[in-house]
């Protein structure tokens, strides 16, 4: 590894800030200020409806994290997917309780997420 | 490459789907009905309200992709910068509109991103 | 949206950091470096093999990125697909330089995606 | 929330599919494809080399994840934290263990985020 990222180690410690450097933190900055905007207008709602909201939330961003640690065949992917069953179930309950038709598809996907997650994260490592 | 994807290439069409292929499958899905639930119960707000929230969401993501590009040295920065100053002021404009202080750190973050992300759009491929 | 925000706005400039939003900037900070190290080991390969694995990442980021605008029905979906197809096009073009026939479903992968990402770049805002 | 979705709801059970849904499909199938030819693609380095590239892209990975999760203050939190003080410790020991210098900001980001994660990881739900 060591010429492999020697050549082209521009970022390390000490390095002047370049201005491409300075964008990727407004970028990063910006993606977190308007993350926490979203989950707060979210929260903003009456009770049941935000805990729906940011729980749906939860469950697309981990559904997402197991995929790619499944993709890359990690062997993390046992943990992530841990979480992922039990987010899901936690999703699919709470909109479930919403008794809202139009939320059907989103539970049914949940459920079938959450049965295989939980296959995944008995594996063993 | 050959050899390198050779040695461990099991996604080939017309392989069996393992148990995890299936959970890749029911993990993208989820996501993507999730994030489109979400996406409909924001536009179900008021209409100012949830034009608001779709562009603090597409920020976000569009932030998160720029500094992705940048990070990884790719020449399409100057294209995803291009959009992401785009985004970042209609954003900030209709976040103003809504004379809402709480909205002020939104607001300040994409205006600083866009400045910067734009002229990185200037940089030649 | 006043409402909504007001109560719960704990990130305003000037607040004291909790341990969580410490906690946050080191999770970021983190995964800026992990993947500028990355893309530096990706790039430390040789000439066409780094090129690849760098366009093969740019495109499952921009995939993902326009799979989202669209799941979102965000009118800037016209921009991400546009700059989706340019990637899927250079991907594709560029794995098939390198005639390894593991890079098949790959290329096929992009190819379907630059074709219905260039239609929808062509609907108009 | 019955008349937010109600009124947009397109995505349900038995709808024809536009060309966006099927774009939709075709960026998340492009999405996936690359993540695992690249993922294959690390796999077939010699064999220290590609464990800490695959360690080090899925600490980015969960690192952002425990992010959002404490951006959206999702309960889960704690769960997501306390795997990313898991693959935070792997990676670095593991970037340790090359000896290589360059990778020395890589592994004290990855031992400081290691810490705040593992202090999140212990709060009660």
């Amino acid at each position: 590894m060591q010429t492999q990222v020697m050549e082209n180690n521009s970022k390390g410690k000490g390095h002047v800030p370049t201005k491409m450097d300075q964008c990727i933190q407004n970028c990063l900055n910006c993606f977190r200020v308007c993350e926490q905007t979203l989950a707060e207008a979210l929260y903003g709602n009456s009770q049941n409806f935000s805990q729906a909201l940011i729980l749906i939330k939860s469950c697309a961003e981990i559904c997402h994290t197991s995929a790619k640690f499944m993709m890359m065949n990690s062997a993390f992917h046992v943990d992530t997917c841990g979480i992922c069953a039990k987010v899901c179930i936690e999703c699919a309950d709470t909109c479930e309780s919403l008794g809202d038709e139009n939320l059907r598809e989103c539970i049914e996907a949940c459920r079938a997420c959450a049965k295989s997650c939980n296959e995944m994260s008995k594996m063993s490592h």
